[in-house]
């Protein structure tokens, strides 16, 4: 099959647009959306540090790759990249090894945090101790080093490799479970003192898409599962909403443009609140003391009343 | 099983609740909720003359049998039947026979307008007329009908069957669609001038416990589907909902709440505005001339060049 703009052969059809897209043609639609996002919703903005949220999984390394291709020369922005490494045994060294790997290539700075330095235990450990799931763990821990180390490090913003395939489910979820608190969450560009702005430039590219651009590029992809991830719900929306996008191409688009017309309003129902400092550590929480230091209270007596 | 409440033989397990129910105190619960949904939204109040849409399939007929039970008595209401004979043959006939030995039943006017006094021509000769699906001119006449009887028979509230699960269905529809004007449409009890007001006491009730209902109180059902009927973007968000009330039982009701919650915000984003009366048939219209006159326009044409 030729490509729809050009005479070369295609590798990619475009099902939402109808198109059929040759390597070069794929690349250039690939950088437009990500420029289209950041643009639409200011993400990146003169005199800019901003942090990269790098894994080391395809999406993270797809999007140092790009943000750096697009960005990088430009004397006005600066970038470099934090790696968690939250300690699950198989599953994360070698992601961490591609995050090493693909920061020197870029010619970027690169941190590894790790939660045994942090905490004092991974992310293996804690889940033998604690009572609570895995992600309950990971998510509050990731998000507490990932913002922390950002903000240590001086950046005004932090960029995560969310795609459209992961906000739209997020968004459904949302509404079928009625949290429109927790919808209002995934609005744009939300300021809240203490917290590192999150900027998702991948917000309109879908996963396939992502894995494409890493496969184009000869970027190292690691497709392995975390062997926690265990989504049940997130699971049949996200089975769902691939069905609906496979019979109604384009679909996904439809559910995004559906939470953005909603934006306003959902602003005006849950209006940012500052937050507070956790008594215990100084970081950002709605509460007086952050949900890192409850869960790692928990975690230490546990511990010590195992030993 | 035995009844949640009591030592008789349950009947129906209600999931989301976690409840078994006898025949006794399903009722109970069925009519407490249809009055929860009524109070709500005062759907019915002191004075009104409220006209039924009652197709003559299970959800209309269960819809008078509750509401002549729960408020015919009042000397403060008035209700009447309308139903529609689109013309469909081997469909409509029944349910027609249906409505007319139920209301005879229950003692309350009832009258039957049909497609083809009104128009000239039954559904099935449209059909075949034009070049619009079926439920394009089922629908687009039918409310028109519904609402001009309901008008002219001094109505000022419309009741309609739908349940919960429609309901959901559409909300969720709207969504994936990006069709948040439409979803607006589903804000209870808008007022339009000209247009009767829809009322839905069935909203907070599942299409599976008004089937139960009908067999509880040996209400006569039909279930055939009509020949028309295709809605495949339809058809799998229903079948999404069904599993996914299945795997979680209650989340339609979240789906619901989802909505409601969103309500005061599509009230602003999109206010309300008095109709126009149709240049040529006078009935309330948002354009110059309503989409009844436009498709019987239409038709003409077609059956003038016909033959």
């Amino acid at each position: 099959m030729k490509c729809s703009h050009c005479r070369r052969e295609a590798i990619y059809f475009q099902r939402h647009s109808g198109r059929h897209l040759c390597k070069k043609h794929f690349l250039y639609d690939f950088e437009k959306r990500v420029r289209y996002a950041v643009k639409k919703y200011r993400m990146i903005e003169s005199g800019d540090r901003i942090a990269i949220a790098l894994s080391g999984g395809k999406d993270s390394v797809a999007l140092t790759h790009v943000l750096m291709n697009l960005y990088g020369s430009r004397k006005d922005l600066e970038f470099f990249a934090i790696t968690i490494d939250e300690g699950i045994k198989g599953y994360r060294p070698p992601t961490v090894k591609i995050a090493k790997k693909i920061t020197k290539e870029l010619g970027i700075d690169h941190v590894v945090v790790s939660f045994e330095e942090n905490f004092g235990m991974t992310l293996d450990e804690m889940v033998k101790l604690g009572d609570k799931k895995p992600c309950t763990y990971c998510g509050v821990f990731r998000k507490y080093l990932l913002n922390k180390t950002a903000r240590e490090m001086g950046a005004n913003k932090l960029a995560t490799a969310h795609n459209l395939d992961d906000e739209t489910q997020t968004i459904l979820l949302n509404f079928l479970q009625a949290d429109i608190e927790r919808l209002a969450r995934l609005i744009p560009q939300r300021v809240q003192k203490g917290l590192v702005m999150r900027i998702k430039p991948f917000r309109e590219l879908y996963e396939k898409e992502i894995l494409i651009y890493c496969i184009v590029n000869s970027l190292p992809i690691d497709m392995n599962e975390c062997p926690y991830s265990h989504f049940p719900v997130r699971a049949m929306v996200r089975d769902f909403l691939y069905d609906f996008e496979n019979a109604y191409p384009g679909r996904k688009f439809s559910v995004m443009r559906s939470f953005e017309t909603l934006i306003p309003c959902l602003r005006e129902m849950f209006p940012q609140i500052d937050l507070n400092k956790c008594e215990k550590c100084g970081e950002p929480t709605p509460s007086k003391v952050c949900q890192a230091c409850v869960l790692l209270e928990e975690l230490k007596k546990a511990k010590d009343s195992n030993s």
